[in-house]
This record gives C-alpha cells, structure tokens and sequence, in this order.
C-alpha cells in the first residue's frame, strides 16, 4: 500500500505525518517559528522549485513539518477544491482601531512556564495569522509565512464548528428534527453505527462509534476514512470504502449513544451527509447561500473534496483569516449582521448554554476542565461565556461575549493535537479579552 | 499504461475525449444544446450522485460529451489549481443598458446554410453564457446549463491570449527583449528546439517545433505533453517527463524558425516559463499582480497547475465570465480602466496592428482569410480591426474597436475545433457588432 501509487489522501497523510511531527516535536531539534518559516525556507519557490523544495499531494510530503508550514495557506494547489462563493457584491470592511498595547500582555502559560508577552505567544504557537476583534473592530492583525490578507488557509477541525452551526440552524427551523434518528435522513446509514444516534447526539459528538483517530496506531480507523475520501485514485487491489459516504456506513457501534462525549471527526460528515439530504445542497454550497454571501466576505472560501464532489465537512475548509473573524463576530453579535439575523439567535444562544458537561468529562481532557461541546463548539463554561472552535496544528476561533472580543488565528504548529498549544493559548486568549475587557480607551 | 493509475491528465483526457466527441458531433445522433444541458442531465447532484451521473478527473469521464457541459464549470472541483486574486476592496460594477433587440439580428452561416436569428445561435454554439458590451455597458447577458454569473469556467485557450498579453507587456517594459532567444532566458531549453527560437517567435507561434496537436493520432506529441502535466501520480513504469518545464525541453526543431504561423501550445507555455524567469512570478501570481486586482474584477480567477505547482499558461485558465468582459474591454479601451494605464497602449496597438499575414497564411485556416496571429491574439485584418481570443469547444472573446463592441462567449460545443463553430460565431459576432455600431439608441 506503499508504492508510488498509495492513495494516502489528503486526511491520512496529513494525519500521519503530523503524528511524525509530534514525535519530532517532543525532541530538541524541532525548528522554532523562525527557522522553520516557510517564506524563509522557499518551498516551491522557482521555474520549477529545486527538487528538495518541491511538495506534492499524492507522497505525503506536503504535510510533514516544517513543509506543512507552508501547504496549509496553499490546500488548493495539492487537491481539488469546491468553491464557497462570497456573492458579487462589494466586501463589507471591518472597522479598524488598531491598539499597539496587546504586544506587551502578559500571562503564564498553564503548566507552570515563566510568563509569556501576547507578542511571544504567537511565534510559541507557530502563528500564521490572527486577527482580534473587539466590538467588532479589529484592534489587532499579524500576518507570518506563508499567509498574508489575501490568501486563504486551512481551518482544519474548525470546518466542524461551520458544519455543526448549519447543522443547528436546520434544527433550528424546523427542517431538522434532532430527536429523530440519522437513518430517518440517510437511510443508507441505518445498519451503520449512526443508524440509531439521534441528530442531536451527532451534533454533540456523543454517539457511540468505533473510531480511533490516534494517529500512532497504524490500525486505527482514521487511516481506512482517510483513504476513502482520497480524491486520487485508488490502487488496482484496493477493496475498501471509495468515499466518504462510502466510508461512513462501514462505522460500527462502540458503546452506547448519549453517554460520552467522544471527539470523532466522522460524526461532522456524517452531518455533512443529513444535510445534504435534508436541503438538497451540500455544507459548500449551503454554507455561501446562508453565511457566506451574507456577511459583507471579502474573499471565496472553499472546501476540499472526495472523488465524488463531497465536502470534507469535518476538516476541509479554507478562508481569508478576515473572512473567518467575520464569522466569530457573526456568532459574538447573537447572529446578527447589518440588521439582518443571518443565523437564528436562538442557536448562538443554545451554542452558549454549551452541552452535557458530564458526558464532555468523560473524554478526560485535563486541559479542558469543566468545558462542554455543543453543536460542534468547545464551550469554556467560564463565567465570561468564551467558546471556541478548534483544529489541529492551532487553528481556532475564540468567541468572548463578556469582553466583545473575538480572536482567529491560523497557525501551522509542528504537533497536531491542540494540546500541544493549549497550555500558550488558553491564557493568552483569556489575558487579551481581560485586557480589552478593563483597559478603557 | 490504462490501469486505474493511468496518468491521463486533464489535457490529454480533454484532448482524446475531444477528439471523440468530434466523431461523435459528424454523426446525426448528436445531443442538441437543450439535450445535453448539463442541469438537466443532472450530472455530480445527489449525495453522493447516482454511479451514471459522476464524473471523475482520473479516468477521464469528466470530459466526454455531453458530461464536459458540466466540467467546463467545475475545473477546480476536478484538479489542483492556483488562485489568480482580484485584489480584496469592492468591484467596480459594469454598467449595465440591457438591450432587447440583439435577439432578433439575423445574419447566414458560413458555407451557405440557411439565416439565422442571435437568439438561434446561441443553441447552435452550445454557449454556457454569453455578455455583450457596448461602449464599455452590458447590453446582453444570458447564462445557461452549468454556468452562472457566479460560476467559474474554464477559458481553454483564451489563456494562450491572456499569457501573450503579460509577454507583451514585459516586451513594452524592456525587462524582455523580444529579439533575444529564449535560452538567454531559460537555459534549460537551449538543446530544445525552443533554444534558438526568439521571445517573438514564441508570442507570435512562427517557431518551427516538431509538436502535432492531432488528438485522433495517438503518436502526437500532445499525449506527451499532456501526461507530463498532470497533477496525478505517474504510473510506476512511467520515464517520461514530469512537468510542463520537463516536457518543454524534449521539444524537437521541425522546420525554420519565423516561416510559419504554427498553433501550439507549447509556445504558451515556454512564454509562461519565460515570465517566470524574467520577472521571478508565475502566470498567475503576475496576472493577478498586473491585470485582475486593478480592473475591478468580481471575483477571483484560478488557472490548473501540474504536479510541481506550474500554471499551465496554454490553456488552464478559469475566470467568471463578466471578469471576461472587464478583460476583453480593457484592451478595447487601449489598456486603460478607469483613468489608469493597466496594459501599455503600445501593447494594445501592437496586438491591433497584427502579426505576418503570410506566415498566417502558411497555416492554411479556409474560415480565417487574411487574418493573422501576435501576441497569441487572432487578428481579422477587417476594416473594423477586430481581433479574438479563442478557445476551444467555443470560448472566445471577441473585442471590434470600430463598432466599440465586446463579446465574451463561455461555451460546451461537442466538438473542440473552433472550425466547428466559426461558421456561425464569427458572421453571428460581426452582426452584432454592425447592429450596435448602425443602431442609434
């Protein structure tokens, strides 16, 4: 399954290699921020590049560390893409009133590390962009790499919270009905795990699914998703799921539905697939319709694809950093944009009361104490209502209502899980909404 | 070489398919427009799609009449490419002073087949959208099948006019010297055919290369170029050349340089690795640098790239089809859009003013009399000075100084040659141009 040929798709290989990368991380050598910016380090750069500078998609090399500095604002160029227009009209731009007293915030880093300046945490984390809103204008915005205000980058696990939010707005409207059970929308489903999971323990990722996303065990589920929803072809001996949706009726039980919250990647595609079915339009095309071309956008999104034209609903879009700061702020300001409700307030307010916190401390995150997941959010819990989405390598969205702040940042961190950058962003993001929280200007 | 890892690219299986589709089109059974649309036949719609109605980049499928109907639209969707910026701030509105009466403008067919109405040709052309500018306003504009006012489609070899464009340009800037050979700038192509060739050979395609785009002789050379482009993996076995810049080096001489006007496309791309060279940006980075942030553009444009990231400059763009007509207009207006010099007028004037008509001739085009090639535009020579972008299966822009008329035209014809076309386009478009430039309004 190794030759030349190995359909290790984008998934799997993106997965397997930041497994490598966090091994690498863990020892010495591993290159900072700045040795391993990948302007500094030229890839692709040149009629053709030099061969050591070359990326491609199909050997996986484009997701190993520090090269995936560089594929992550430039996902389009390896794969195929759909795109999620903005419309035709011209952007809305976000106010500015840009503040030069974020840099100096301090704050320690969980875990007992000296304290950190805001400006150091963002090369700690390996930042490619962020953007800090605060009522809705942005007082800060820093660009690095391979990212710069026109480009777009990889929102990896945050694409869930964007799929969970449509997916609310249908309950919501009444064109989903969370009590019902999944194979009442995708009866193709019915003999798969999620044939009895309620939509609503699929929105909450507490369905009971044998699924390992541990990217150390070569026999985890993760791999045999990923090579189902590969867009190259398959190799000639190759017997298994074709497609995402092909894919997800191979998921069998583990446990039972309801009792745990249990992060699985394939409960967000599996909504990808209720939607489609419910709306006739899948997340790419149903999230331009009813977000994108509705927020004043400056840019087209996209999302990546199988090789049926199915949106990789649980990892695959990208967007302007702007673009996704409107976004938070579309969810900070109760749904609201220029007057228009552009998602229903009562889902933003659902996303806020947050979910099940006993089932959430079942997963066991000892970073995360007290936090709940909710419609495909991360929610704090603190007393300041911050919620978040999250995704591998330090993508995130911070929603903070008490302060009026959002923070997005896309980042390119060498270790995948975000527990890696947890112990520098949880108080990094909490100091600045504090400091714009009390510092009157 | 057929396995499932066939390497077919996306030129070449657009090429063989062509070519297929053109023995398809001389039979009597061919679908009209209204049969194959593209909508209709329902093509990628369904989660997942139904076995009969997906197209897949891989085996080709995706550009056989009728399915290409779709295709055309959804580039992006098949393949890696590249993002072409429009730049971030508002677009700048054509204006807009719709006309009713161009539908009813009859003109004859080439070869004697009976008149026909606007309104009829449309159909007869499989257009997929269609805009007329008159003195720089929208005076007609229809979408049909898969294309929208939203919508993305695939320019072909328009994108030889556009490459030629920026070659010009760099001509006009003196930072290319159009008498110096190409090896001066690439010498990686000295022992090529296209080492001693000159820059204005290669813009004006009087270089004599031994490169037969025959798509129904599977010895042409196209079958090479093609598989050396494609974003795929290679076949295990495969020893050929792996990329655009590869390919352009195994190009062997056929006759004299500057005898001949010779359509390759192979010209378009070694002019593409030529403005890499001479300015440090590909196609698409300068594209979008020069030309499609500064007329005011809607929306992005992409172009397709080969394994090692390379645009293909002979035929891969993709644009919304009013950005077309921004295009197309700009270089009516002399280069100039909105007070500001975009193009050199001198690059203009140089286009209008046309390439040797006895090179041309050589070619032996029996529909394009007179006409001539420079700067990888199509040159009329009619009094009117109009002169054309052409793509196959019928895209074309088409800009009438005279009658200060602009046609953009996104089609899906079943055949590719524009010889299949033409008798209907070029007397349809000369008839609305006289209509407009005779009709006080």
């Amino acid at each position: 399954m190794r030759s030349p040929f190995s359909t290790l798709t984008v998934a799997a290989a993106l997965l397997a290699l930041s497994a490598s990368s966090a091994l690498r991380a863990a020892q010495a050598e591993v290159l900072d921020a700045e040795a391993s910016d990948p302007v500094r380090l030229g890839w692709m750069v040149g009629a053709p590049p030099p061969p050591e500078r070359q990326l491609r998609f199909d050997d996986g090399s484009y997701f190993q560390f520090p090269a995936l500095r560089w594929s992550v604002a430039h996902f389009r160029q390896l794969m195929p893409t759909l795109n999620i227009s903005r419309g035709l009209g011209a952007p809305v731009p976000l106010a500015r009133a840009l503040r030069a007293d974020l840099d100096a915030v301090q704050f320690t880093p969980l875990g007992g590390a000296a304290p950190m300046t805001w400006a150091q945490s963002l090369a700690a984390n390996y930042t490619d962009g962020i953007v800090v809103l605060h009522k809705g204008r942005i007082v800060y915005e820093r660009y690095f790499g391979a990212l710069d205000e026109r480009g777009q980058h990889a929102a990896m696990s945050v694409t869930k919270s964007v799929t969970g939010t449509l997916g609310a707005m249908l309950v919501a409207e009444g064109r989903l009905d969370e009590n019902r059970r999944v194979s009442d929308y995708v009866p193709e489903l019915a003999s798969s795990a999620f044939g009895d999971a309620t939509v609503r323990q699929v929105l909450d990722m507490t369905t009971g699914l044998q699924y390992s996303e541990d990217y150390a065990d070569p026999k985890a589920e993760v791999w045999a998703f990923s090579q189902a929803g590969s867009p190259l072809p398959k190799p000639k001996d190759y017997a298994g799921p074709r497609s995402y949706h092909e894919y997800l009726q191979t998921v069998r039980p583990e446990g039972e539905h309801g009792a745990a919250f249990a992060y699985k990647t394939v409960n967000s595609d599996a909504l990808g697939w209720i939607i489609a079915r419910a709306t006739g339009r899948n997340v790419a095309e149903l999230l331009s319709e009813r977000i994108w071309s509705r927020i004043g956008a400056e840019q087209d999104a996209y999302i990546t694809v199988d090789s049926t034209g199915t949106p990789f609903a649980g990892g695959g879009l990208n967007t302007g950093l702007r673009d996704l700061a409107r976004f938070g702020e579309l969810l900070r300001n109760h749904g609201r944009f220029q007057g228009q409700q552009i998602i229903a307030r009562a889902v933003v307010d659902d996303i806020r009361r947050g979910g099940d916190r006993a089932a959430f401390a079942r997963a066991g995150y000892a970073l995360l104490p007290g936090w709940s997941y909710r419609n495909m959010w991360w929610v704090t819990h603190q007393a300041d209502g911050a919620f978040m989405a999250r995704g591998v390598h330090g993508q995130r969205i911070y929603v903070n209502p008490e302060a009026a702040v959002v923070i997005v940042r896309y980042a390119s961190h060498p270790v995948a899980s975000n527990s890696a950058n947890d112990p520098v962003t949880l108080p990094a993001f909490d100091a600045i909404a504090r400091h714009l929280l009390t510092t009157l200007r």
